[in-house]
C-alpha cells in the first residue's frame, strides 16, 4: 500500500458541550496542523498517489472554509461537538467530495482511503480514517 | 476509524541482556516519549474517543510508576529483557487495565484498540499495538 | 552563557485589531506551544539553571491564567491587541515576577535572563527576550 | 503487533516526467529523511522485533548506493519516475532483500511487514508499506 | 528583543567544489527548510515585528526564485559554491532588500535584524544572521 | 554571524545530587539529544562554518566515550552532578579542544563560538555556549 500526506493548518475559536471538557466548556480556540495522507494499492501512470500539489491546493481550500472561524457560529457545525475527532472527520468528508468531484485530478480517484490528522498541540491529536 | 493520541515521557536506567546489545548490555539509561494512541469505530456521546485529560492523567499515572527506576531492580521487570518492545508491551497492558477498570470514563469502554510508542532518540522509536 | 529550556501550551480564542490582520480580525483562536529559556553565566550550587520541575510548574500557573480564556474579554488584554509578539511579552513579565518572588527557589535569582517563544503552527512562531 | 523503526536520510538530484509535475520537471534536488518500520506479531528470543544497530547499518547501506546520485543518470531507475512513492518502494524493495539475505540477523526473518515513509520536506510525505 | 518567525522550503540539484565535500562533489540535492526570524526591540503600532503574511508571501517570493533550479547553471550563484551557508546569506540578502523596498510594509522597516536558517535534514543545518 | 549545526545522541544512566532533584536523586537514564553549533563570522575558503563530516564525526567521537555510561562511576564526572546543563558543559569543552587539535581541520580553527544543547525530553533542553 502506497500513500502520500501533506500538511497545513487552521486556526479557530469555539466551546465544547459537556461536563467532560472541563474548562474547554468556555469559549477557547486551538491552532490545528493538518496531515492529509491518501492511499492505494498501485501508483497511477505518472508513479504517484496523488499530485502534491492538487492535494496541498485541495486541502488549503477545506481549511479556507473553516479557518478564522467561530465554529460555535458556524452553520456548518450547528449542532455538533466540534471536538478534534468530530473536526478531522467532517474534513475527512470534504476531502472525499473533493476527490470524488475529480478536484485532485482524474487518476486521483484511484485513492482507496484517506486518514486526516488533526494535531492539536505538542501533546495531543486525534485523527479519521476512512475508505474513499 | 479515530483515533486519539495523547503524548508524555518517562526515565530510566536499565541494561539489556545479550550479545546483540553491544554496549547497551552496560548498565545505561534513557528517556522514552510515549505516545498512546486510542482508537474506536464511533464517537461516544460527547463526540470523543476518549477525554484528552483523563486519557494524560491515566498515562501520566502509568509512567510514574516506571519513571526514574532502575528497571534492572524493578520487580515489575525481573527476568524481562526491558527492550523499547517490551516496555511499549507492559505500558500497553497496564493502560489497557486503566480502560477496563473504568479509570478513562466509561464512554471509553468503546475503545476497540490501542498503540503505545516509544520514542528512545530522533532517530529509532518502537510499539505495541493490540485490542483492548 | 548557560540556559535551561522549559516547554507548555496554552489555547484560547481572541480577534486582532487593524486591516493588517485580514481574516485574523474575526474572532478566531490558537494554541500557542510555549518555551520558556532561562539563562545565566554560572550554575548554581546543584549545578543548574534552574530546577526544572519548579521551572515547568511556574510555566504551568502562568499559562493556567490565560488558557481556555477568550482574550478579547480578558482584564488583563484590555486595550491591547493580543499578537504573538505580545502574548509571549506578557508571559515573559509574569514569568520574571515568578522570578523575583522567589517561586522558582532562591537560586534561581541568579538567572539574568528569559527568552519566551510561542510556537502557533508549524510555519510560524513569535519571541520575546529580555533582562530578569 | 510489534513495531520497530530506524530514521536516516539520503539526498539527491532527480527530475519528474509529466505535466503533473510542472516546475518539478526540470532537475531539481531533495533531501528524503527515511523512517523504516519493521513489524512482527511476536518478539524474538532477545525481546526485539530487530536488532536496532542492524536496521540502522541496513539501512545506511542500502541508502549510500543512492545517496549523492543524479537518479536521472542511475541505472537502477532508467524509465522510472523517481517520485517520492517510487523511491519508498525502492527502498522497501531493497530492505526486504536484505532481510531475506540474513543481513539483519536470524531472528529477523520472522519480519512481517515493512513500512518505508519518506519525508520530502516539513509539508509533505510518501510512503510504501508491504509483506516482507 | 522580539522576534517572528516564518517558515517555507525549497528543493534544488547542485554539486560542491573542493576535496572538502567528497560525494557531495557530485550533482545531488537538497530539500532546504528555511526559517526567517526577524528582530526588533519594539513593536510596531499593530504590536507586531512584521506582518505574518506579508513575511511568508515574501519569503515564499524569494525561494521561488531558487526553488526547483539546478544551482549549478544559476547565474545569480557562477563562481560560488551552494553551500547551505552561502544559500542562507543569499537568501538573507534577498530578504533585506525586500524589507527595505518596503515588500513587508512600511512598519516592518522598524526591522533591525534577521537570521535565516537552512535545515537540510534532520541531523544538520546552518544559518545566517546579520543587521537588516 | 554564520552557524552550522549537527545533530546526534547518547544514552547514560546516572543521579542527581541534592533534594531539588526529587525522584531523579534515584539512579535512572535519560537520551539525551545533542546539537552542537559552531559560529564564525565571515565562511572559510570553501564557503562553510566547519566541514559537516567532520563535525558530525567529532561529536560522535565525543559521544562515544560518554554514551552507555553509568555517570555515576565515570571518573570524568567525579565529583560532579551530572545535571543537562553540566553535560552540555563539558561536551562543549571537549569539542573545543577538537577544534584546537585541528580534528575538524584547519579552517574550522576559525571557529569562534560554539553552542552545545541537550534535549533531555520533548518538553526540556538545556545548552551551555561559549567561545572558542
Amino acid at each position: 500500500m502506497y500513500s502520500l500526506t501533506v500538511r497545513d493548518h487552521f486556526m479557530i475559536a469555539h466551546s465544547l458541550k459537556g461536563d467532560t471538557f472541563g474548562p474547554a466548556q468556555k469559549l477557547h480556540g486551538a491552532t490545528y496542523v493538518v496531515d492529509a495522507t491518501f492511499r492505494r494499492s498501485e501508483l497511477d501512470a505518472d508513479g504517484i498517489v496523488v499530485d502534491i500539489g492538487r492535494a496541498s491546493e485541495q486541502l488549503r481550500t477545506v481549511l479556507a472554509d473553516i479557518s478564522y472561524h467561530n465554529l460555535d457560529e458556524d452553520p456548518a457545525f450547528a449542532g455538533k461537538n466540534t471536538t478534534t475527532e468530530v473536526l478531522a472527520r467532517e474534513i475527512f468528508d470534504r476531502l472525499v467530495r473533493a476527490v470524488h468531484a475529480g478536484m485532485l485530478g482524474d487518476a486521483a480517484r484511484g485513492v482507496v482511503s484517506l486518514c486526516v490528522t488533526l494535531t492539536e498541540s505538542h501533546v495531543a491529536w486525534g485523527s479519521y480514517e476512512g475508505q474513499v
